[in-house]
């Protein structure tokens, strides 16, 4: 037998030649084929390789030449063995069987190609996001990148329909259909349906063996999911009324700035999507902060203002309101700084609590506060676990490239004393920020690889794709609560009108505006997909149309009478809360002696065994005797006193920034380390008997 | 041969199996031994593996009990083909040769083996770092990443001795010694001396081949360097001159904040050697930025400013200076504040200009104004390649990581208009940022996993362990002057004292500074490291001592009487400059009508051939007419003509901030669209006739 397959190699490898010499021949749209061939086309027009010195292999990683190379040694080898440098001829009498059949080891599948079919599969889960087709516009004019290449791996057309052997461990999802033996046609189809869509999969950079295998599993296995007509039609109004509603605004205030979403539609289905699939997953609260673009639409269509309230505010701006306590004046600023929240039902038989934190012109100062509000949300929910409150941050692309914050947000993520659980992170990319091409706003290909730098998954996605949009949308709830941690979502799309309604984009893009013009909504997109494919009648979308028409105009006439109210503004946590020009009453604050003395005593007691540096002994034996005679009180003395007294009344104190724990004058000592252990100790956790709850926290951290 | 094979392999089977039964007993010390084995010894502890389920094995990514189960299923298969899927029978008979010869494909070097080893290899190279030795106390305990482990991989003990074949494309530093089959035994001390040792190299982040290659050549290629005897000498006159800098300070002033570098000494010879190869490759001038640990060091070590002055100013600090233009009162500031610039003689024999730029206590601020100095050197000398001038800049880990700044400039470092070749980085990582632990401080492994962010090379290195710190200072510089980009020196220390010597770390890190308390100086470890290989005796290490001693006090008595001077603060560009008390001249900054005439002239006229937005082709016509007719001129005319008269007289103008191309308001245009072809035109290129120099720069760039 080993005979007969050394023939057939040789066979084969003449007909490989052959091959190599018709793909002279320019093939175009070979990208859209399903591979690369453009290093094939440029080997083959080269002299045929022959032996070259190994000092030119070592500079040639994974160099396509490698294995024809190997072809001609072992040639040269057969010929005469001492033609060969001493180790290749042990390797060839090692590898390749002895004298009697030299060549029993190339055929079928060799080792070499063993190899580098394993590096063309991980260059795929590496680098295929490059290949994606991630532009709706199709403007992206990324090169390919070289390992990608099958020729890079000395793989030639010739070698498509011959089968491989993958490995069981290596592919999870091709494991799945118990087939370990594919061919490289089959392959390289499913490593370019996997990793070259209208989904950019970045998260080999991920250092947890875990995380990426879950990761893998969901991209490799999953077929670009087909969904159900039910499904389709709930995207379908949802993409309606995302664009239905800047449409009625453009149409009734022409000339206003609004930082509509066009270009970006998707954004409210796929948001409606991901909270759709949170809740179904035990998220009751989600806290959200974005810059103007799209604000809106937001407002209206995933948190539900009522469109009458936008209207009116849209028509007239915000006017004082009478409230309990007098008059409450609301802001006076523009209307797309606006924050509120409201109960959302959700596609499970669910409510889940949304809230849009209000915003500034600032871009991205928003980030640390929507955490922040979070995080109190889980404190006083008991979310000990984070799974039930998330915060979601959306930004531009400018922005997430060019604001410092976004880094120091991130790096805030996974911080014991500040962690929310993971937020979700949507990138509203519209590959320009204001007049500023992407190229001269950062020096990386990504807007979102900051996000590497803190091993977060980052999904890019073709924005007029709706159904990939949703995929990715309900991929990021499930990343983050099954590893509670960051995820990013780069929805690439782009801004039909300027960077708001009366500015004028050609001036800057004319190239880019110019196929803009041209190009359909990605509704227009979605209604002809399904059309196509019989599910959908054209009367069936022209009543979602119909329908979304008759609400706009209906709460448009509502709008009219629409009475500002104070709970616009303000949530049931706030009640009470007073204007700037109001002046409260002022209230007793005072606390009994017995009172300071019992907590004084608390706070300046180390448990016996503890073993504090001497100085702090020291420092610690001088507060008792302040507390004791109630004379000479220091600054340090005061404040425990005053923390530990709004302890005692069920407050919840939180002490954060950099080095408060010590404080930067080596006056607080609020956490006191033993000096043999290094066990920490935190009298303000011991004011209250049995005190069970964390009533008190404290946390350095190094900046802000 | 095939069965006489077949049946060796099956012996080798046998011998494995009773190696994993030995292998049960613990083995201490494994990690030193070269390779880690706690996955080993788990499974050997299991019991024997059985076929299982294919479902249990999609979830296992590269499982050690994957190739067992090949194993098991080959027996079976052997036994009884139908006992086994389909799949697997096409699989056993097409690559392990048909029903006569069953076994033959699996004895010698199997595929499965193949791809294993591969992924071992690349393991090693993606996360040996997370292996080496990088913490000079030791207290490092991060757990071996589980892919070091070779039992992931399903090689036993057994195997190490066994010769494979790595792929004459994969490593080309293993290459270089034409052993392309190495004993498993080999490659893994290969692997383990070249990215475990005291050197951490992040690199395969990078997505350019050229560039991984060349790292790796480098770090695989070449063993750790042993450096001939005249330049250790050179290292270790360099080190005891760090030390003894700082010992003479304490000596002098010992309650007096210095922010001295006590454990991180072997930055200065780093620094030195860094600044000798970059002057060697062709640096003339570089920037550095730093905050005040170690500043007073480097001013005097590096820098060379004389000790003299240093010493005087840390005596008296700073005091008028009578100058031409009147009193110049210098600064007011902390000496650890200040900056100032000296020509420093190379190993080479050049001569290399450093500035250090002066500090404030705000954390990485210095860093945009590095670059910016940077690149204005580089304008100002037409250094195009940006070759000539050079920024480096010192961090801290804890801003390194906390910083947005940071972040930021980061981004600024690829962007055609202000990029300045690559700025090298250097973290004195004191692993402890003033009180606050790193684990408190951020939410990833690393303080400098932000560079990945922006592809940047990232070379962490145990700061004790001199020889190997000046390798990569070298290696910073060799990548520096090659690709013209940014990398990183993680140079992993400790802080002998306080955050200032005044403050007492103990209150907060007892642990780490028992272990400091009792931890040899680096000096003293490279002394006994010297004195072990008897290149140097105790007389030749004295002798350098008693040298550095005797000039430190020459220059402590000079100090004395040292007189300061106005040349101590500015450099020759700055001659003229007032000091805030003094009040400048009113001078003639008009411009002749005439001139502004003929340049508005130029400012709004666009080539014959360039089709403007019509919008602006108005625009300009409106400002030809202002030009003509002197009247109604507008915020942006008058701009444009301050611009262009500056240029006349053969000034460089810079404009640089967000949006300033077009202006936020749409009003500058200084930079119009040609609305068919895209191409960009900028009138203020064009005031001056045969403008060959650039001497207007604009750019957009979103923030800052």
């Amino acid at each position: 037998m080993t005979w007969l397959r050394a023939a057939t190699g040789l066979a084969r490898h003449a007909a490989r030649r052959a091959a190599l010499a018709r793909a002279t021949t320019p093939t175009p749209g070979a990208r859209s084929a399903g591979f690369h061939t453009s290093a094939l086309r440029r080997r083959a027009a080269a002299p045929a390789p022959r032996a070259v010195p190994l000092s030119r292999l070592t500079d040639s990683f994974l160099d396509g030449t490698s294995s024809v190379y190997l072809e001609e040694l072992q040639r040269a080898w057969e010929a005469d063995p001492a033609s060969v440098d001493e180790s290749w001829d042990n390797f060839f009498r090692n590898f390749l069987g002895q004298a009697a059949s030299p060549t029993a080891g190339l055929s079928g599948q060799t080792i070499q190609e063993s190899m580098q079919l394993l590096l063309l599969v991980r260059a795929y889960q590496v680098n295929g996001h490059m290949k994606a087709a991630l532009d709706p516009l199709g403007l992206d004019d990324r090169a390919v990148p070289e390992d990608l290449d099958l020729a890079l791996y000395g793989f030639t057309e010739a070698d498509l329909d011959r089968e491989f052997f993958l490995g069981v461990w290596m592919m999870a999802g091709f494991l799945s259909e118990n087939r370990p033996v594919l061919t490289l046609r089959e392959i390289l189809s499913k490593l370019e349906r996997a990793y070259c869509g209208p989904i950019g999969f970045e998260y080999m950079h991920i250092p947890d063996r875990d995380k990426c295998n879950w990761l893998r599993e969901k991209i490799e296995t999953v077929a670009p999911r087909e969904y159900p007509k039910d499904r389709r039609l709930v995207m379908l109004d949802r993409l309606i009324w995302s664009t239905q509603f800047e449409n009625f605004l453009a149409t009734k205030w022409a000339t206003a700035k609004r930082f509509g979403l066009e270009g970006g539609e998707t954004l409210i289905p796929g948001m409606k999507e991901m909270f759709d699939r949170s809740a179904d997953l035990g998220v009751e609260n989600i806290v959200i902060g974005m810059p103007h673009r799209g604000r809106l639409n937001v407002l209206g269509n995933v948190v539900r203002k009522p469109l009458s309230q936008i209207f009116s505010e849209f028509a007239g701006g915000t006017r004082p309101v009478e409230g309990e306590d007098g008059l409450y004046t609301g802001t006076g600023d523009v209307k797309y700084h606006l924050g509120t929240s409201y109960d959302r039902p959700t596609r499970g038989g669910k409510r889940i609590h949304l809230s849009l934190v209000a915003n500034p012109s600032h871009l991205e100062a928003v980030d640390p506060v929507v955490i922040g509000k979070t995080r109190a949300k889980q404190f006083y929910s008991n979310d000990d676990d984070r799974t039930k409150n998330m915060g979601i941050l959306i930004h531009g692309d400018g922005s997430f490239a060019g604001q410092g914050v976004v880094y120091e947000t991130l790096h805030l993520s996974a911080l014991p004393n500040y962690t929310t659980g993971g937020t979700i992170h949507i990138v509203v990319n519209n590959q320009v920020a204001f007049t500023t091409d992407p190229r001269a706003g950062r020096s990386s290909q990504y807007c979102t690889d900051v996000a590497k730098a803190v091993n977060v998954p980052i999904f890019h996605v073709n924005g007029d794709d709706l159904e990939a949009v949703v995929r990715v949308c309900e991929l990021a709830a499930e990343w983050r609560q099954t590893f509670h941690s960051d995820v990013v979502v780069d929805l690439i799309c782009y801004r039909r009108f300027g960077h708001n309604e009366i500015d004028e984009p050609s001036f800057t893009q004319p190239k880019m505006y110019q196929v803009i013009k041209n190009h359909p909504s990605s509704l227009k997109l979605y209604e002809q997909k399904l059309l196509e494919t019989g599910e959908v009648t054209k009367d069936d979308v022209q009543r979602i149309h119909d329908k979304v028409n008759r609400i706009l105009n209906e709460e448009f006439a509502k709008s009219k009478d629409y009475v500002p109210n104070k709970r616009d503004w303000l949530s049931a946590y706030w009640t009470g809360f007073k204007s700037p020009e109001q002046i409260s009453r002022v209230r007793n604050t005072g606390v009994k002696p017995e009172v300071l003395k019992r907590v004084g005593q608390a706070i300046t007691t180390l448990p016996e065994s503890f073993k504090p540096h001497r100085a702090v002994k020291k420092i610690f034996e001088q507060r008792a005797a302040m507390i004791e005679s109630g004379e000479g009180i220091d600054w340090a003395v005061a404040e425990a006193l005053a923390f530990a007294a709004l302890i005692v009344e069920g407050n919840h104190v939180r002490l954060s920034g950099q080095d408060v724990e010590r404080g930067t004058f080596s006056h607080r000592h609020s956490v006191v380390h033993d000096q043999e252990t290094g066990a920490k100790y935190c009298p303000l956790d011991h004011v209250v008997m049995n005190q069970n709850e964390e009533l008190f926290t404290v946390s350095n951290r190094f900046t802000f």
